[in-house]
C-alpha cells in the first residue's frame, strides 16, 4: 500500500506521518518513511539543488529536477518495498508537482505535467492521498520563526494558487482524503488512522 | 542559429566543433559552445551525478536527469544567446536522449522520450545536426587508452542501438547531415564550414 501526504508548508505532515507510522507499527506492521524530493543519496543531491538559495532555477528545470529526484526514489526503493509487501508513506508526491510547478509556477501545461508524472512515477498510484488543508495564513503563523529554503521563498500569489492545486486535485482524484488541519493533532491522526485501518481491511 | 552535433563517443565532434567555431570567427562570427550536459553550474552538477561511475541510475532517471541538465542550458544560456542572434553550437543535444535513453537504454517509448525532448527544450529544434557517423570498433580503436565513465561502461550491445538510434533519426529528421567520420579531419571541416555558411546566407 502507497499512501501519500500533501499539502502546504506549516500543514502538518511531518507530525502527522510520524504518528500514523506510530500507529501502524503498533499493529505490527513496519511502514517506510520517505520525503520527496529525497530519500536516495543521488535523490538528495538533487534536493539540494532544488532547495539551495543560491540557485535560481527556471520553472521547467525545477518540475524535470523534482521528476528525476522522484523517479530514482521510486525505483531504488519505493517499488522495491512495496514488491515485498511494506506500507510505504511518503512525504509529497507527484500531486505536489501539479500543484507547486503546475498551478503555482505555470511551469508547462497540465497534460504535459501529468505525462511527466507518470513517467516519473514509473506508473504507480497511491492508494489513498491524505491532504493536510490548511490557508496561507496559518500557514505563515506555524512558520514564523523558521529559516525559508527557495521553495518557500516564492510569496503569497505563489502559495495561494498552489492551494487552488491541491484543491482542484482533492475534486478530481478519487484517492484524496481531505483533512481541516486546523483541528486537533489527535482527531486529525484518528482519522487517517481509521481509513488506512479500514483500507487495509483491519476495521 | 543553433547547431548540433551529434554521434557516438571518438567520432570526432569536439574536434570538429574547435575547427568550426575558429572558421566562423575569421568570418566575424562569435559562436557560443556548450556541451551537453553541462554548462551551467546546476548542469554541471547534474553533470557529475550522471557520469559518476559510484552511482546506479536507473534508465528512466537518467532520461530525467539529463533533461533536467538541458533544460537549464536552455533557459539560461542558449536561448538568451540565440535571442541576441549568436550562433549557438551544442555538443550533443536532444537526439542523443533518443539515441542513448530511448534506443540504447529503452528507458520509455520514444513518444514518451520526444515529449520530454520538447519540454527540456523549451520548444527548441536545431536548424543543422551534423552526424558524424562511426562504427563502434573504430569508436573504441579511438579511445582505447581513455578512462571510461559511467555511460561509457555500457558495452557494445548498448552502443550498436545507439548507432541505430542515430541512423534512424537521421532519416527521419531533415536537419540531419550525416558525416563519415572516417574520413580526413580536413575534408570533414570543410564539409561542415559549407553547410553553415550556405544555410547563413554566406555562400
Amino acid at each position: 500500500m502507497l499512501i501519500t501526504f500533501e499539502g502546504i508548508d506549516g500543514c502538518g505532515k511531518s507530525t502527522q506521518i510520524k504518528l500514523l507510522q506510530k500507529s501502524l507499527e503498533e499493529e505490527g506492521f513496519n511502514p517506510k518513511i520517505f520525503r520527496e524530493p529525497g530519500g536516495t543519496k543521488v535523490s538528495e543531491e538533487i534536493r539540494s539543488l532544488l532547495l539551495s538559495s543560491e540557485n535560481t532555477i527556471d520553472p521547467i528545470t525545477e518540475a524535470l529536477l523534482f521528476s528525476s529526484a522522484r523517479s530514482k526514489l521510486i525505483s531504488e526503493v519505493v517499488k522495491p518495498s512495496l514488491d515485498k509487501g511494506d506500507i510505504v508513506i511518503l512525504d509529497r508526491f507527484y500531486d505536489s508537482t501539479i500543484a507547486y510547478q503546475g498551478y503555482g509556477r505555470k511551469s508547462m501545461s497540465l497534460s504535459d505535467l501529468h505525462k511527466l508524472n507518470m513517467i516519473a512515477s514509473h506508473g504507480l498510484v497511491p492508494d489513498i492521498t491524505f491532504y493536510l488543508k490548511i490557508s496561507i495564513e496559518q500557514s505563515e503563523q506555524r512558520r514564523k520563526n523558521l529559516t525559508k529554503d527557495r521553495m518557500e521563498n516564492s510569496g503569497n500569489d505563489f502559495y495561494s494558487k498552489v492551494i487552488t492545486g491541491f484543491d482542484d486535485l482533492s475534486r478530481q482524484e478519487k484517492r484524496f482524503v481531505v483533512i481541516n488541519a486546523l483541528n486537533s493533532i489527535e482527531d486529525i491522526s484518528k482519522k487517517i488512522k481509521k481509513k488506512v485501518m479500514v483500507t487495509l481491511g483491519k476495521v
